[in-house]
């Protein structure tokens, strides 16, 4: 059975020599927040119960159509994959749970699987199809469409494939299916668009019948990339219109790199929450497109504004969470540091939401007085939350600074010898 | 009573010096067609069969916020602005019917302004209401909202002002209410996604309530402007939404220039079309953002595009056709030259869709040949269909070259005598 | 002679009831900076010695081209502007200096308006020339172009325009000034670029060669609006290649919202300063286009990353700095609490811009170490620097809090009984 | 010696087929065209005389970084990749020269492989070296950088790279090299941006410092991918300022994908040859980023007035024509088709250039006349040029229907027998 990566003693070690100033700093802010009748403690414990899924494939590097550069240590199977998952959930006590990816995670013995998970602290969340890419020996190619292809051959394989992940996953402990397809088009007139979504959705209600009754199906639009001219399921009304045929168990899922430029993603997550079909969050950053970059690196304030809407949502009809998980392609960084790292900025994302004061914004949101609904976004989204991430963090055993525990630990040097190298090549995987 | 602008012999004169060109031009592309299995008078049916409105507003110059320049001769009230949409239908043949914009078209009486505009041969399409400015003299300001405003007085005038509009519009003939709304948001916290939404489909409720049964409310949805950080109904997945909840008299209405950078739109044509929600469509065409440029003048293939989609969707589910409508602003044109130079590419656009053979494009889709796919679309698109469409045009009364015939006539500049002059200033109105 | 607006008493009143919170603020952040190395009263001391400009159109509602929505009390000319400019000044401490515009600033005695200003504490920066708009009895129109107009006559009169700003300047003591034109295109085919840029060029030549010494010509470039396919100066290229024709005072000037969508502004920023061409900066923030939203409202980040990109610059070649001036059009709130508010996120962004540890971050450069060169910048930027910005401001002799002292003040109340009201309208103006 | 794919005698039957429809066709647009005051054989004459090259990588099934799928009969090799150019080009007649692109075109005898390409009737273009990718058993890594990496071995052998390049090209007959560098960053702060361009600057002085006299330095400006926060060369600007201080012989090139959404390309060429800068053009398109489509299959408007501009600048300053390149990733055709359509439209694209009226155009922009200069570019724009293209084809030794007569050929079919397939993977290579 798998330890976990680091002794307690290890970490106690390390938080011993920041105690003190993490200390001063939480108390400090405590006094901050408390002349604004903000309670500190009570932050802190709406930060304890924050938590997000970690993708497995996010463990090692990913790369572009043009190169991958990997790096010794890299996970090479679902075991090393885990134990990597398990590194950054015990320093940051906020990742228990793993999202497995389908054919690249398979493997041998899914109750194994599961106890070994266990024994690192982890749990699984959503599984994910793989109908983009075709696989060796697979008897029918993709390189037409999956769940829209024109081939009732091809739709039947990519059915099968779904309902297969959905077996695994009932095993796993999962509750979720996220499909994501590439299919679309390269051409204008390459596609009906029309036929092609209908032949989607009725392949996909063919796997959502297949759904146990609390598991919930995850559609994932995406604008571009794979497909280049139009994709099947490319914004969120097409995802919609696709979940409301599907049944009350399909929701939909926001990745914010999915996105035309410009789109006002916090306005999407309101109107998905408002008629119940907001399923879920894939955590990243962006520029350009899909670019997958380290969440809140390039835009942190979109990453407050989208917990807003999440936190407005929660006040306005309490449910359950929608499924939060890291999508990132960590094509220049040690993984296991970007998911530290990013994983801090998304949490910290959280704790300003929290710092709203949800009244005055809604006072002046009815007065008509945007100056000051905007400040009362503005006052909470200035606060350096760190202390209070840190406080909540190392009160559950994590590590007060995440990336120099990590580096002082030496793991990936250590697994450079252990695992087996990755070859040169392109692409994600 | 008002008189056609030109008399039919002047059209016959101009037609008479390009007949001969025309024909030789028609018959040789005729043979061409003829190659292929295309019976051009088939086409120029169909052609003849096309037609569009004109809105009111697009006959004066436009603004922009830093400025507008008008010319001599701008109509200044809707009399003036109904010859100007007369001049154009005589000439094209193909926009017979005129969109009304209150406050700004008031008029004293209008059952006489319907027999005006029947004297014209014109008749009155969807009617639009204002809710974006305010009036002098309004009770309640715009500044904050109108249908999702917070304030329920200023809900309660918009909600008038619409149903104002509809009584007009009975008198008119009108068919429809087009509704579009400025409310939105500068400031991230200014506005309750979800509350302001609510507030919106209350308000338009009532409206729609008083809607005839054979009547449509056309929602016009927008991504910013006049609203930089939010806007309420910003894309077709927020239209969609509204229009389901309001019922099934409640369409979407798409214009060109009011999506995200890079959306595709023909495919929102077709989504929209699936459910039966696609209402009406406003042409213009646009680079940057809500550009309100000449139809088919930056991108005419999307124009083309467009049309594939409706050509589709009329063959597989036989129904009305969408409201048609040219929405321009003319900021450095004649406006009547631009509307006949956009009613030309518009009406080419849609010549060249009718010349798809769709038997060969589903063939190429369904064996997976994009290739093919494509080239049964480009095969259509390469053709110069300006013969068929200036035909149609002459043999329905038009002229053969509207611009040279329009130049020709002299129009401007005796309008220039007659009307009196617009003042600098700013803005579309 | 003007007095300032509010008493030294009042100010000292409000101050005294947040010192304690303050202090207590300002004291725990100088100690969790001490421990990163980082003196908090040398940073202090380097946010006194930064100021911005105010540009006197700014301090009235600002429109679209749909409408404009006037509130009470808003100036009417230039001895209100500055005034309200003066408010901003004296609770801020860091606005110290106006931007005039001609013909909209137009006075009588510009000795007698230096004077008035003088008393605000004010001085004057750049003058701006308008040639994008025609003036009341103008001899020539720009409708067709400016400094690029085909028509000699044209491009006389804007040069004229030009010539006269630089004698008002003088007079005021700018040193600069900042041209802007609307020149382009909106149709393919419409404007000849190469033509146009030569004549632009050679206009600009003759503005340039009337320039003092000590004077720059600041060119902005912006890619549309009011031009909507075609711009003369549309990005920093262009802005660069006349720039080096025009000789070494000719500088280009960046404004936020000018760019296409996800351009990398802060990289421009650097490109620019390299060649030794930067020469001012427009704050705003935007969302799609020129939204011209209030600074830092939509992305705190990006202002951030351009600000450590100028104090990289300034610790390369130490120079002048460049013309920083607030640029925005405050359609929904009042113009003076924009200006403070965003006067306040600028200072900010500079503020945490001087927390980088840039021997850090060029040791992780160096070091090909993604993760800490990015930590470095992200550890400044977690920082909240409001204590930090709040003394310095204080100490000079502003308020602690400049938006609640504003409101409590009541001056737009008073000024709305004193100062004639706007009428409707659209536009800017 | 290789031997040309097609025996003339089987082109000629083809073209048997066609002639009497082609002819019927050129004649009725020499008509029309004649009604116009142009001369058909002289724009047969001038297409006759354009040409363009094909890169070697283009004859495979391109990939993203999510799959790639292959087709049987993929070239695996270069002199596999030569006959498929030399099947474009005899049937087109428009492609004669290739673009070679290392180390992925190796072989062991450059004289060799001249005189195979010489067989084929093929030159050789522009060579294309790679330093975006890591080699298997390369010394040093450009996971960081090549040409502006911080590590002075890593630039070295990025430089020397560059200088096999030019010495393989001086064999070949090639005239110019194309740089084009992946180097940028994730992160914000990751890269400095001067101190990274000032060592991409150097490094390719060195390059540049090896070049004939008689050759170019092509530098080509990507926004992003394959780096998603910043790009060392990302916009014309940047380009143009590297250009500058390389010399002379340094040219920018254009690619239709690289560009930031809605950016005006066609002034960007206008603009460049303004100061003799542009260098060459890679063709393809796309509507999201770098998609690399078929030329012309999603805006051929633009393409046309990307060719109005070259034939804008021709006509002012005549002097060497740009190269022009088509760079595309065929990731759903046949290669080949591909090609052999996006030839087709490139050559269309140039003849309605050669249709425009300059005389009129210039006249009408003088006047101020936007309408009818916009005019003058649509009348030319509308033509369908097909018979011209064909006829030019035609006569030069090619095939009408080139896309038809490669099908009839069965040539890929033969080739899947002969060649040895292509793995799965991902990425463009």
């Amino acid at each position: 059975m798998a330890d976990k990566p680091f002794l307690p003693e290890q970490i106690a070690d390390h938080n011993a020599r920041h105690i003190a100033a993490l200390t001063d700093e939480y108390e400090a802010l405590g006094r901050a927040l408390g002349r604004r009748g903000i309670d500190i403690d009570g932050v802190k414990a709406k930060v304890s119960g924050f938590s997000l899924a970690l993708p497995t494939w996010a463990t090692g590097r990913g790369g572009t159509r043009f190169a991958k550069f990997p790096i010794p240590g890299e996970p090479t199977n679902i075991h090393e994959k885990l134990a990597d998952c398990a590194v950054v959930q015990q320093l940051s006590r906020a990742a228990p749970r793993v999202s497995l990816h389908f054919p690249w995670d398979g493997a041998s013995d899914y109750v194994a699987l599961r106890e070994e998970a266990e024994a690192y602290g982890l749990g699984f969340d959503a599984v994910n199809s793989n109908t983009f890419q075709d696989q060796p020996g697979a008897e029918h190619s993709y390189r037409s469409g999956s769940l829209g292809a024109a081939d009732t051959a091809v739709r039947a394989q990519a059915i099968r494939h779904n309902i297969d992940c959905i077996e695994i996953g009932k095993t796993l402990g999962s509750k979720a299916l996220t499909v994501w397809v590439g299919d679309g088009s390269n051409f204008p007139g390459q596609q009906d668009f029309t036929r092609a979504l209908d032949r989607y959705i009725e392949a996909t209600s063919e796997i959502y019948s297949r759904l146990p009754d609390d598991w919930q199906l995850l559609l994932e639009h995406k604008m571009f990339e794979p497909a280049f001219y139009s994709t099947i399921i490319s914004d969120w009304g097409s995802s919609l219109m696709a979940a409301q045929e599907l049944g009350p168990k399909a929701k939909c899922l926001v990745d914010l790199g999915h996105h035309a430029p410009n789109v006002n993603i916090e306005q999407i997550v309101a109107r998905l929450h408002r008629v119940g079909r907001l399923g879920g969050f894939h955590f990243n950053d962006s520029k350009y497109g899909d670019d997958d970059l380290d969440s809140g690196s390039i835009n942190p304030h979109q990453l407050f504004l989208v917990f807003n809407e999440l936190a407005e949502a929660e006040a306005r009809v309490p449910g359950p969470t929608p499924a939060y998980m890291i999508d990132q392609s960590h094509n220049v960084t040690d993984p296991i540091e970007s998911l530290l790292s990013s994983t801090e900025s998304i949490v910290s994302a959280f704790a300003k939401a929290a710092l709203i004061d949800r009244d005055a914004l809604h006072d002046a949101q009815d007065r008509d007085d945007p100056m000051m609904a905007f400040q009362a976004l503005r006052r909470a989204y200035r606060v350096d939350v760190s202390a209070i991430v840190a406080m909540a963090r190392m009160e559950a055993g994590g590590a007060i600074d995440v990336l120099e525990f990590y580096r002082d630990s030496g793991w990936r040097a250590r697994k450079a010898q252990e695992r087996k190298p990755v070859g040169l090549g392109a692409g994600i995987v």
